[in-house]
């Protein structure tokens, strides 16, 4: 299901082939957190190039419902996207203070928001609602440990992680859906050895990089991929999950990883925040009012193609929900420009050259 | 500029030439007071069918300036919109209980909600501005009278409409574009009467009908219509400000009426209230969760060809804007179909027979 194309030191070109279609790699996957990608239709989102989305079965299973999503035919159906879609088994949300009561061997105790009720999700539960959400990939739920917490506590995380892991597996049902394994272990070298040893063990489809990117420095987070990538398989697809920072992804894929997932462009572009390849910008002020330029000069995304910064400014100013969509477009294209322009450089082996020109102009 | 092409008792099918393009009348225009029709691009717009949007001159001369969007290039370009803009001159807006300060012979005097001074709004003012946004058709600045006010009130309202509609005339300098007089007179007929004669006397390009639809019964506002329409020139685009009720558009085109704007479809919209051929249906509640039929069985929209009730109703449930946008477009799409039925209809000569069937179902 995973075969690799081209090769410029560990960094690689490759195809992932999903039950909906085949999905080229390195790539980067925005988030549609509960069943859209905000602000974009399927059609706004398939024209910036991106190839797969990630939705959240944890908040899916608490609204719409799992099952509702298996009987409207699943989750491409239900949100008109052909395209991939990865689900997130939920424990990154689950174990967030808003949701979080207690993790228990059994599984993540938390209170559903809608009916203030406590209940269990489980390792099996997450299988079973992402084989009923339907999506062409699911992660196993997985104890993420805070960075912040002593080593004891966090090796406890790791190991009921792996126990879950085998759960997992043991519940899996559908055999069209891949099942990705996801290792932790903070920021602890010997943790992340250990993890990344034992879910390269399993059999997964896909190996997960879980619980980076949450707030360690870059040093510490590069420093745990390093310590966990020589013992994932070069022949899997390897996942770094929350990655969405346009540097770390090309630092990431230097060393190995194929496959990334962030809230970083969608958000930002929320926010007025705009990526180019000099850098991000904020247009929230007036500095651009006058500008009839496109955001990014020489960018073939739509927004740029047809609007002005001033008409963005000024959308942004009175509030209209169009300049939400013209700036996701662009952050979401700047994405995929950007993984386009890391695979081309892989396939001419010159990755390295790329990282130093990109690295010099982002600011 | 204005052709009819088919006749059926009082209404029309006609064709109104643009500078921008040629239009089929009769027709519905949405709002795009700020500049964009809320939660739509333009090509999102574009496919339901509408040719036609109305913006809001008053509203953009504050923000971003209408000396912006000339240099722009004019609003089409600003907006990326190729069809036909109206532009309303703002006397509605200004004259509102959020701007006004006081009406006088020389204009009308508002608040500017930026700076906080208050400001002139003349009728010359009203024609340089649209000149400036270089709209397709703009709207001379009338004395919007309630329709509560006592007649001697309102009878002044008619009489300083029509001095402005005079100093509108005078102060048009683009030959481009066309601008439209409007009538008033409350809803007194012979005050409806005489301003009509007035306004069809001063050589507008087309003539619109003002201050009706605004909280009067439905008998007295039509009462209005039919004190008007005889002394408006058959052969000019008659465009009734402001209405946007299906039912009620069907039987003002019936009467000769040939243009309507209304923020109803779009608002409506966004209030999760959808217009279907049985009458609208509301979507603030659950009832819809587990429908998995389009919004309306036969319609041809985007929203309808491909997403359910159930996913509709769970993006409203979740705050999705996606779901701001498949209501937009599915109310505008139908009053596009609207709109259709009721040309064809006056082609075939039944445009009677269409109006009561279209009431019996229309609930």
């Amino acid at each position: 299901m995973f075969k690799v194309l081209f090769e410029d030191g560990d960094a690689r070109v490759g195809e992932l082939t999903l039950r909906s279609g085949v999905v080229k790699t390195p790539f980067f996957m925005p988030v549609s957190t509960k069943g859209s990608v905000k602000n974009l239709s399927p059609e706004q989102l398939r024209e910036t190039g991106i190839e797969c989305v990630i939705a959240n079965s944890f908040v899916l299973s608490l609204r719409p419902g799992s099952e509702l999503i298996k009987s409207h035919g699943g989750i491409h159906k239900f949100m008109n996207w052909d395209g991939g879609v990865f689900t997130d088994s939920g424990g990154f949300q689950a174990g967030s203070k808003d949701f979080l009561e207690e993790i228990t061997d059994d599984g993540i105790v938390f209170k559903n928001p809608y009916t203030g009720k406590k209940e269990l999700l489980s390792p099996e539960d997450a299988v079973r609602i992402q084989e009923e959400i339907g999506s062409d990939v699911a992660m196993v739920l997985d104890d993420m440990p805070s960075p912040l917490w002593p080593k004891k506590k966090i090796e406890v995380s790791v190991e009921r992680t792996h126990a879950w892991a085998k759960r997992s597996i043991a519940a899996k049902k559908d055999n069209k859906q891949l099942l990705f394994g996801i290792s932790q272990g903070g920021t602890h070298k010997d943790l992340r050895e250990r993890s990344a040893k034992t879910i390269n063990s399993l059999g997964f489809d896909g190996l997960g990089i879980g619980g980076l990117a949450i707030g360690e420095t870059k040093k510490n987070m590069f420093a745990a991929l390093d310590a966990t990538l020589p013992f994932y398989d070069k022949d899997r697809v390897r996942y770094m999950m929350g990655l969405g920072s346009p540097l770390d992804i090309v630092d990431a894929v230097s060393r190995g990883v194929d496959c990334f997932d962030s809230v970083l462009p969608t958000k930002s572009a929320r926010r007025g925040t705009i990526f180019t390849f000099g850098g991000v910008v904020h247009y929230k002020n007036n500095k651009y009012s006058k500008d009839f330029a496109p955001l990014e000069e020489g960018c073939d995304c739509y927004t740029c193609k047809n609007y002005t910064k001033a008409y963005f400014v000024h959308l942004l100013r009175v509030h209209e929900n169009l300049g939400l969509t013209l700036a996701t477009i662009h952050n979401l294209r700047f994405m995929q420009r950007l993984i386009e322009k890391i695979r081309d450089s892989i396939k001419q082996k010159k990755l390295f050259e790329f990282r130093d020109e990109f690295k010099k102009n982002y600011k």
